[in-house]
């Protein structure tokens, strides 16, 4: 089984927490024990796992992925400007894995799923993919 | 099945190397083919693969994390001061996803599994799922 | 089922377009739905996902990573020289999984997937392993 839902991101670097939409498909699914992959479609974004409570720390990610990646480098040769986006994709990834016990994600007390948006405001698509445990 | 060990790091940034614990977890199993996740539940950490034989290999990977993401910049909003230990718990992952083939993980020569510490010492978690290939 | 594949890279840094060889192992392998874990058993080389279709995408990666990581920084204690490389190893990750779906990799357009080297050139192993969805 696989499900796809869309997030509306609203700025040009932005964290949106879609920990409640991974766990509303995977009490959907009935799965007790397994994996989910949770995937983002796109070569400008992508999945992190941070803090959910003090919303500071994103902001403080934000502030420093774009400290070390700025945008418009002169050494930038793809002509649509957004070569800093692509960076940011690659260095955190389009996906995470996680780990389902007793119907449950196996989230750290303050883990939250993060789609991150690198070049927005866009819409943008996340795969969630459950494979239940055989054995 | 799903099973936990801890680990008892020793400073604000090291890397402690995991991969015999995750044998030992996949021995028990008695998994000949499949897939492993390793995770760790935390906001302020991360698990890579890197070289096992020189020790001066994770030295220099935690010069360089330190280098390019050092504590206390005044931009951070975050109170705790451990901003950097998120980002860098971000720019490496929480998890790695490991293949088994005839009962062992399919490891490069010089790969070792490391819990990365970022904001230590704490005591740390670490999750194992093992996914028997059901073909 | 778990496939190897070799990749014989050109440069110190490059990245090499693996997505055909990946997909043709996919369907060898006849499963519709699952997962696929594409692994490098390297600790100076990673896997990422970034645009297929500018070439100059990968140029500004690579372009971008030196930058951030240049070679021959003094700190470095590691004698092989390579620090840098094993560096830009863990900050890109050995290892991406993707959703197979309809017997597809759930790519979106612009998605490649890419074995990058970080100390070459050399030869280089790619594991893919398949997982069908049992459910």
């Amino acid at each position: 089984m696989v499900k796809t839902f869309q997030v509306s991101t609203t700025r040009s670097l932005c964290f949106t927490d879609i920990t409640a939409k991974v766990q509303r498909i995977l009490q959907e699914s009935e799965c007790k024990e397994g994996i989910a992959v949770v995937y983002t479609p796109h070569t400008t974004a992508g999945i992190t796992i941070n803090e959910n409570a003090d919303p500071h720390v994103a902001d403080d990610l934000i502030w420093k992925f774009r400290e070390l990646v700025p945008p418009d480098e002169a050494e930038y040769l793809h002509a649509e400007g957004n070569s800093h986006s692509h960076v940011l994709s690659s260095l955190i990834g389009a996906s995470e894995t996680f780990i389902i016990h007793n119907g449950l994600l196996m989230l750290g007390t303050w883990q939250g799923i993060y789609l991150c948006e690198f070049d927005g405001p866009r819409t943008r698509h996340v795969h969630v993919k459950i494979i239940k445990d055989p054995s």
